[in-house]
C-alpha cells in the first residue's frame, strides 16, 4: 500500500517495481500525458497491483524462514524472528487466541515439530503438554524453518449446531408468507423496436417493468447494466429478466439478463457472531433453507470479545479484520453451496445479523469509539449495499441489508432476535436474553422497548475457563453428579470422548456441586483436598470432572476455583441487569409475563439449574421459552419480506437503551449477585440446598 | 484482458506473469483457499494488471521497432510492420483521420524524417507534399525505428471560440438565480455525543443534515463515507461539510470531511462534439465561468462522424472510444484549471451535453443499434452517475448528469440547445436548426416539439472539403470575392496566414461564387479554365483562393467542383429537412416567427449569404438569431439548477422524432434543393445572381 505519485491522497497498491512509486487506478487507466507518461509509459510491465499482500514488499528486504503447518499443509514465509501466532494467521490457519496475542488465556496451542525457536517459559502449559511439544504460539519466535502440527485441541472443529436444527427450521420457514426479496426479479417480453416505436432500450425495458407493476420513477440503474443491455435484451429475442434493488425509497436496476440464461434464484441469511459464523441458503422463490453452515470467525485469533477485536482492529487496521470476517463467511457460503450444485453467482439476496462492532468491522468501518466512553457506534441503520461493494462472495449486484442495531452494545442480532421472537408485537410483558459475550437484555412489548448489555464476559462460550469451549465435538453438555462419591455422568456433543465443558454444562456442573455440596454457596470448594476427584492446579482447588484416561486428550479435564469465580461473575452481571432493568419502570419479576432465552447454549440448556445457580431469576418455570439462535432466525425473516426489514428498523428505533456502566445500582446490585444463587436468598425461594453428607 | 481463471464471465486485467493464467479482482482481494490459493499463494508478485496495456504481452513476443513523433517527442513501440496512424494514437498524438483510415480523406499527414517504410500510392498528396516527404499515416506500414515529424497542418491547433466569448458568457451568467447543484454541500455543527446522547455518527450527522432542511428519510449514504466517517466528524471538533448528491428521487450522501478541511466547490460543464469538445469550470457558489478550455475529440482518429465512430466501436471495441473521449475531456479539465490553482478533485458537479452516440461511447455503452433500423439508443436519459465510474477527472463522488436525447440522431445536445433557447417556454413558433454533421433541426413551441436529424454531413465542419477545417488559427471565415478580377478578400482567425476554410468562409465563398458568376446555379465553374485563379486537381476544376506563397504551407488553396459538391449536399438536406418538417404540422415558412441557428460556425455566420446558397429559408431576416454553442451554454444551465436539469428531461420527453431515413417527401426535397438556391426559384424571392462580366 502507497500513494499515488500524482494524488498523494488516494492510496493504491500499484507500485512499479522499477521506479517504487505508486500510481492510483486513476492514473493507470487513464491516457492522460500528465498523468500517466511520466513513470507508465516507460514500465507499464513493472507496475504490480499489491492488493492483498500489503506486507510483502518489506519481507522481501529482510531474511526470510518458512513455516509448514500440518494436517492441511498451508505454508507461509515470514521474517527471521517473526511470531507464530501471526505466521498461522497469514497462513489462513485457524487458531484461537482469545487474549490477542498478550500469552494470557492459553488457547493457542500448537506442536513443534522441527525447526528453531524461541520462547518465554508459561504456566498456562501443563507438564505433560509441554512433553507432547505444545507451545503458544503467540510466545514463539521464529528462528528458522518449522514444522508445525495443528493439536487436537487447537484444530478448528465443525460446529455441531448448524442454525437452529430441522424442526425449528419447518416452523420457521412458515413464518413468512409473502416473498418481497432486497432485489426483484420480473420476466419480461419487451416489445420488439420499430420505426413506429424507437424508444431506447432502457425505456423499452422501464415500460415493461411499469406494465408489471413496477414503480419506475423512483428507478435508476447501474452504468454495468446499461453497458450489456443493448446484447441482453437482443439474445434471446427481446426476453428478459430484470433484476431490481429495492432500496428505502428508491429501485435500482442491477442486471438485465437474456430469459434463457434464468438461474434459480438465492438467499443468503449470515449469523455474524462474535465466536461463531452462521451461513443459510435460501431458496427465494420458495422461501425454504437448502442448506447451512456454521464454523468459526477466524478473527478469533485476534481475541474473544468484541473489545480485543476493536483494540486489534485500532493496532493492526480494520481491513485485517474485515478480511478475516469476510473469509469465514466466503467459505462457509461455497461450503453451504456445495451439496446444491449451484454457484455463489446466484445468491441476489443477503441479510446479515450480528452486533454493532462485527458489522462494523466486515463492512471495513470504524468501530473504535464504541469502546469509549460516550460508547458511540459509526452506524446504527445500514443502507442497502452492494454485496461486491462489501466483499461477500455472491452476484456482484446482490443486495446487502445489514440489521440495524439501537446503540454500541446492542446491535442487529438482537433486534432479529426481537422481530423472531415477536415480542413487540404482543402486549405480555417480554424479558429477552442473550447470553453470550456481552448479555444483551431487552424488557418490553409492544408499547415500549427498554435495552441494556451487561457484559457478562465470554465464560458461557467457554472463554476464560480452563476447559471451557462451545458446543462442538466433545463437549459436556449435560452434567449430572452423584450425590454419594460425586462421579460425573455426562453427555458430549456427538457422544465422543470428552474435551471440555460448554455453557449448558457449566451450569448443570455449577448447580450440581452447589446443591450437593461440592462447593459452598460462596464459590468455594467444600469437598476434602484429599477426595479422588480433587486436585490443585495453579495453587488452587480444582474438581475433576474427568480423569485422563477417558478424555480425547489423555489430560484430566478440571474445574478450578477459578473457572467458578468467572462463571459466578458472568451470571451476576446477568441477573443484575434483570433486575435494574425491571426496577427502571417501576415493575417487579411476577409481572413478567414472558422470558425468552436466546444463544449458544446449544439444546440441552436445564432451566431448572439455571434458576438454581441465580442466573435466571426464581419465577414461574412456564413462562421460560429457550428459543435457540434467534439472530439467523430473524435475519432469515427479513430476507424474504420487506415489511420484516422494515419491520426491523422499527424495532431498533424504538429501542430506548440503558447504559450501566456508570451505574451504581447496577454495581451494587452486581455485588450482591456474586453468591450462588444470590446473597438474599429470599429471591430464590424454590432453590434448596443438599446438607454435604461428607 | 483475459478470463478469470475461477470466474469464466469475469474479464480481468490481472495475469500471473509465471503461471500464464488470469485472476479477477475478488480472487486477488479474496483469502478464499478455494480462489486463491491454488496460483496466487505461490507467486503473488508474478500478478501483474494489465489495465490500460491490453495488447501488450502479444507484441513482446514478435519484433518491436520504435516511433518517435516530433515536436512533443512522444515515443512507442509497436510490432515491425505495424500501422503508422495506429501507432500516433498509441503515442496520443492528435492525428485527425475522417475515413477512419480507409485512406480517403487525405487528413492524417506526417513527415517521415528518418528511417524505412513501405505505403501505397496516392491521389490525395500534392506532388509539392511528396517532396516534402508527406506521407498518409494511415498507408504506412513501419519498417524498423522511424523518426515522424507532425506538420503545421496535422498538428492540433487550440480551437479559437473557447466556448461562447465574453458577451455571450456574461449574458449566461445571468439566465440562473438559484444555485441548485447536483451535489449539495451543507456545513454542519453536530450535536457533541455524550452518555445522554448516544446516536450514532451517521444519524447525529443526518439529524443535523434535517435542521438544515434535508429531506433525509430517502437519503442513503456511501460504504466510503461510512468508513471514513469517525475520523471527519472528530477531526474539526464536529464541525463538518458534508455533500449530498441529489438523485431523481432520493439523495446519497457522498463526502464527509473536517470543515476546516474545506475547499471551494467547482462545476465542470463539458460539451462532447463529435468534432469539438468543450469544458467550462464554474464556481458553483457563484455560477461564475472561471475558465473554459476546448480541444478536438481525439476520437477523430476513428473518423468524421458518428457513423464512423460506431463502426469503429464495434471493429475494436467501445473502451479505445470511450478512453479516447475521456482522455480529452481529462486534458480539457487540467488545461482549464491551470489558471485557477485548483484541483481537479474540488470538481463536484458535471453537466455532459453530446450527441447520442457521443455519450453511449463516453459511458462505455453499445452505439451500434443506432446506425441500423430502426436506430436505437441504449439509454435516452441517464441516471446521475458518479465521476469515478464514469472516469472523469473530478472528485471521485462528483454528480455527473448527463443531458437526455430523445432519439438516436437528436440528443442531448439539442435538448441542451433547446433549454438554453427557451423556445419550449414561448408560444412563438421556432425553427431551431444546429449545423453540424447531423443538422438536428426542432420545430415547435410551448406547446409541441418536433425534431428530426437531416445528415447534413460534416462539409459545414470543414470534413470532405480538400482544404476544409473548424474555426480555428488561420482558418479563412469572412470571404468576399472582388467582382471584377474575382480576387478573394478574407479575414482568417487569429489574422494567421491562410490555412484553410471554415465554414462561414465556405459559405461566404459559395455565395460569392455564384452571385457573381464564378460557379452557376448547378455548381459547376462558369470561369475560364485559363483564368489565374483556375487551376486543375484531381482531373477537375478548381479555384484558387490563395496563392501558395501567402499560405501557411507553401501551397495553393483551392476550391473544386467536388468540395462545392459536398456542400450543396449538405445545405440541401438541411433545406428539406425544414420543408418536410413544417409541411407536417400543416404550415409553411411565413408561420415561423424566430428562426434560432447554433452550431460551430464561428461568430461571422453571414445570414444573407446562408440564404442566398438555399440553406435558410428565404424569410424575414430579423426573424434569424445566431445563439453560438448552444449546447454548452444549455449545459451550463442544467450545472446550477436542478429546475433546468428537469426542464432538460421535459423538453426530450416532449420531442416527438420524425425519422427521415425512409421519408419519401425527404428525398424529394433534398433532391430538389441540390441547386444553387434552389429549383424552384420562387422560394427564394430576395436572392438575386448577377450576370457573368467573363
Amino acid at each position: 500500500m502507497g500513494r499515488c505519485i500524482n494524488h498523494p491522497d488516494i492510496e493504491t497498491n500499484y507500485l512499479c517495481m522499477k521506479h517504487q512509486i505508486h500510481l492510483c487506478e486513476d492514473c493507470l487507466e487513464c491516457r492522460d500525458p500528465d498523468l500517466y507518461c511520466k513513470f507508465r509509459s516507460s514500465c507499464p510491465i513493472h507496475f504490480i497491483s499489491l492488493k492483498g499482500f500489503d506486507e510483502k514488499p518489506e519481507e522481501k528486504e529482510s531474511e526470510t524462514v518458512s513455516v509448514v503447518f500440518q494436517p492441511g499443509g498451508n505454508s507461509v514465509t515470514l521474517p527471521k524472528g517473526g511470531n507464530l501466532l501471526e505466521a498461522a494467521q497469514k497462513a489462513d490457519v485457524y487458531v484461537n487466541a482469545s487474549c490477542n496475542g498478550s500469552g494470557s488465556c492459553g488457547k493457542c496451542k500448537l506442536i513443534i515439530e522441527s525447526g528453531s525457536f524461541e520462547t518465554g517459559d508459561t504456566g498456562l502449559l501443563s507438564p505433560v503438554e509441554k512433553e507432547r511439544g505444545v507451545v503458544l504460539a503467540c510466545q514463539v519466535e521464529v528462528k528458522n524453518d518449522l514444522a508445525v502440527r495443528i493439536p487436537e485441541e487447537t484444530l478448528e472443529k465443525k460446529l455441531r449446531a448448524e442454525g437452529m436444527g430441522n424442526e425449528a427450521t419447518q416452523k420457521l420457514m412458515g413464518l413468512v408468507r409473502e416473498m418481497d426479496p432486497i432485489v426483484k426479479k420480473y420476466i419480461l417480453t419487451l416489445d420488439v423496436p420499430s420505426l413506429d416505436d424507437t424508444v431506447s432500450d432502457l425505456d423499452r425495458l422501464k415500460r415493461s417493468l411499469k406494465r408489471n407493476g413496477c414503480d419506475i420513477f423512483s428507478m435508476s440503474t447501474d452504468l454495468g447494466v446499461m453497458r450489456q443491455l443493448t446484447r441482453s435484451v437482443r439474445e434471446d429475442n427481446w426476453q428478459v429478466i430484470a433484476s431490481v434493488l429495492q432500496k428505502k425509497c428508491s429501485t435500482q436496476i442491477v442486471d438485465v439478463r437474456p430469459a434463457n440464461q434464468a438461474l434459480r434464484s438465492l438467499g443468503m441469511a449470515v449469523d455474524l457472531g462474535t465466536t461463531s459464523i452462521v451461513v443459510y441458503i435460501v431458496d427465494m422463490e420458495t422461501g425454504e433453507i437448502l442448506s447451512a453452515a456454521s464454523g468459526h470467525n477466524r478473527q478469533a485469533a485476534c481475541g474473544d470479545d468484541v473489545i480485543n477485536r476493536i483494540v486489534c482492529s485500532e493496532k493492526e487496521g480494520i481491513k485485517k479484520l474485515k478480511k478475516m470476517a469476510l473469509s469465514t463467511i466466503n467459505n462457509l457460503t461455497e461450503r453451504a453451496l456445495i451439496p446444491l450444485e449451484e454457484t455463489h453467482r446466484q445468491i441476489e439476496n443477503i441479510v446479515v445479523s450480528g452486533n454493532t462492532t462485527m458489522v462494523h468491522l466486515l463492512l471495513g468501518i470504524e468501530a473504535k469509539y464504541i469502546r469509549r466512553e460516550p460508547y458511540i457506534p459509526t452506524v446504527s441503520e445500514f443502507p442497502v449495499i452492494q454485496a461486491a461493494h462489501v466483499g461477500l462472495k455472491a452476484a456482484r449486484y446482490a443486495g446487502v441489508f445489514v440489521m440495524p442495531g439501537p446503540a454500541g452494545y446492542v446491535g442487529g442480532d438482537i433486534v432479529s432476535g426481537i422481530l423472531y421472537t415477536g415480542m413487540h408485537r404482543s402486549n405480555n410483558l417480554t424479558l429477552f436474553i442473550d447470553v453470550g459475550t456481552n448479555g444483551e437484555i431487552v424488557l418490553g412489548n409492544d408499547e415500549f422497548m427498554m435495552t441494556a448489555a451487561c457484559s457478562a464476559g465470554p465464560a458461557f462460550e467457554g472463554g476464560g475457563i480452563r476447559w471451557g469451549m462451545r458446543a462442538e465435538t466433545g463437549a459436556m453438555e449435560k452434567i449430572f453428579l452423584d450425590p454419594a462419591r460425586f462421579d460425573p455422568e455426562y453427555e458430549t456433543v456427538d457422544s465422543k470422548p470428552a474435551r471440555g465443558i460448554c455453557g449448558s454444562g457449566m451450569i448443570d456442573l455449577m448447580s450440581e456441586m452447589m446443591v450437593k455440596g461440592v462447593v459452598g454457596q460462596d464459590g468455594k470448594f467444600r469437598l476434602d483436598s484429599r477426595h479422588p476427584r480433587m486436585t490443585v492446579f495453579n495453587d488452587e482447588p480444582a474438581f475433576i470432572l474427568e480423569f485422563a484416561e477417558n478424555t480425547d486428550m489423555k489430560e484430566d479435564i478440571i474445574f478450578t476455583e477459578s473457572d467458578i469465580r468467572s462463571l459466578t461473575l458472568s451470571k451476576a452481571a446477568v441477573y443484575a441487569g434483570f433486575t435494574v432493568l425491571i426496577e427502571k419502570i417501576g415493575m417487579d419479576f411476577s409481572m413478567v409475563r414472558q422470558m425468552i432465552i436466546t444463544g449458544g447454549f446449544g439444546q440441552f440448556l436445564d432451566i431448572e439449574k439455571a434458576v438454581s445457580i441465580g442466573l435466571l431469576p426464581d419465577i414461574d418455570r412456564k413462562k421460560f421459552k429457550y428459543m435457540g439462535n434467534s439472530s439467523i432466525a430473524g435475519a432469515y425473516m427479513a430476507l424474504l419480506s420487506g415489511k420484516f426489514r422494515q419491520e426491523a428498523i422499527d424495532i431498533s428505533n424504538r429501542m430506548t437503551y440503558v447504559d450501566f456502566s456508570s451505574s451504581t445500582r447496577f454495581m451494587d446490585e452486581f455485588t450482591k449477585a456474586q453468591f450462588l444463587p444470590h446473597t438474599d436468598s429470599r429471591l430464590f425461594p424454590s432453590v434448596k440446598i443438599l446438607q454435604p453428607q461428607h
